[in-house]
């Protein structure tokens, strides 16, 4: 944990704060908030932030692991000691926002112009697709990491392209025009839910 | 997997399902469901048979594991060597119903007359309060085993006794009272989704 001079405080994820300024990142404009951390890292902070300030309850949930043997050693805590990564069958997050269910994947790409369609796994758009039938709000986070730009894209657009078998990507201009990006923040570092807020009033429209 | 003469299916958890009729199960009106599964086998049954008829979007949330060694032997899947359960911080099953955000936990007893709570963990009740606060449709999937009763318990409730200094347990009757009874079923085993109708019927009145 680091202090910061308004005295509030936030992980730097093991980087140490008093490195030489970075001027050449700091000429393109790029927040406090992208210093190396990765989007999960970005996005269970916010939730961190968003959960104490009770502004919405969103986890990340777990991997899912097929245990086979756990040992329990005398006086100390049980150790898994063979397990397997499990195929999951959601997202990576849910949760609860003013009533509204929230269902969301995280994607990253170093690409400039479009994203790449199979970052998705059809796991992962048979369960957006299921969320959405219940009238839930679901959508991708994707980030363009190179430009430092975030974007809430509605899952509706994300599983029709999925489902075009012309598609192979998504231009950063359809992107553009269909979503609701995302202004750097500090606090909390991804202020995704006043895109969310954008997203729900636009929905509601409709 | 065992063929019903209905030409449905259900799992039934490695039992023999030709065995002789159990008449003294038979006489208490224990019903099909009640089969030697544990409660959280029926409510993933459910839930499974929920999310194939497109009824709700409900999942158990994976257990949470601290990795710390995994091997990659050649030519076969990464094994997991060292890792150790974490504690959870949220309850066992949320989900998205009709637009609706449910969380839940799930709980049995052997008792007859009442439910102690220290069954419950504090991060499951704080976690219960803040989805209420996000206007969730939250509660406690609470069964007496020995009665072969299901209730829907309100969050609401459930907070407040828990905290409750002089409180150790609820009684059945005050359960009866302040719950929605799940009535049991055969297809799901545990149609909680009729129960939880009422329960949201209810909270839109007041």
């Amino acid at each position: 944990m680091v202090k910061y001079p308004s005295g509030s405080s936030a992980r730097l994820n093991g980087q140490d704060f008093h490195r030489p300024k970075q001027t050449k990142r700091a000429k393109k404009e790029i927040s406090f908030s992208d210093r190396g951390m990765t989007l999960e890292e970005q996005i269970n902070e916010s939730n961190k932030y968003y959960l104490e300030k009770d502004l919405c309850v969103v986890h990340k949930k777990p991997t899912p692991i097929q245990i086979v043997k756990v040992d329990y050693p005398k006086r100390s805590k049980a150790v898994i000691r063979e397990a397997y990564f499990r195929q999951a069958s959601t997202t990576d997050y849910n949760g609860v926002y003013k009533g509204y269910y929230l269902d969301f994947e995280a994607k990253e790409t170093k690409n400039h112009r479009s994203f790449p369609l199979k970052n998705f796994h059809d796991h992962q758009i048979i369960h957006l697709s299921r969320c959405l039938k219940q009238n839930g709000i679901c959508f991708t986070i994707i980030r363009f990491s190179s430009l430092g730009r975030y974007f809430i894209v509605p899952a509706s657009f994300v599983i029709n392209a999925y489902k075009d078998p012309n598609k192979s990507s998504i231009t950063l201009q359809e992107i553009e025009t269909v979503s609701y990006e995302i202004q750097s923040g500090f606090r909390p570092t991804l202020p995704y839910l006043e895109a969310v807020d954008k997203f729900i009033a636009d929905r509601s429209k409709s």
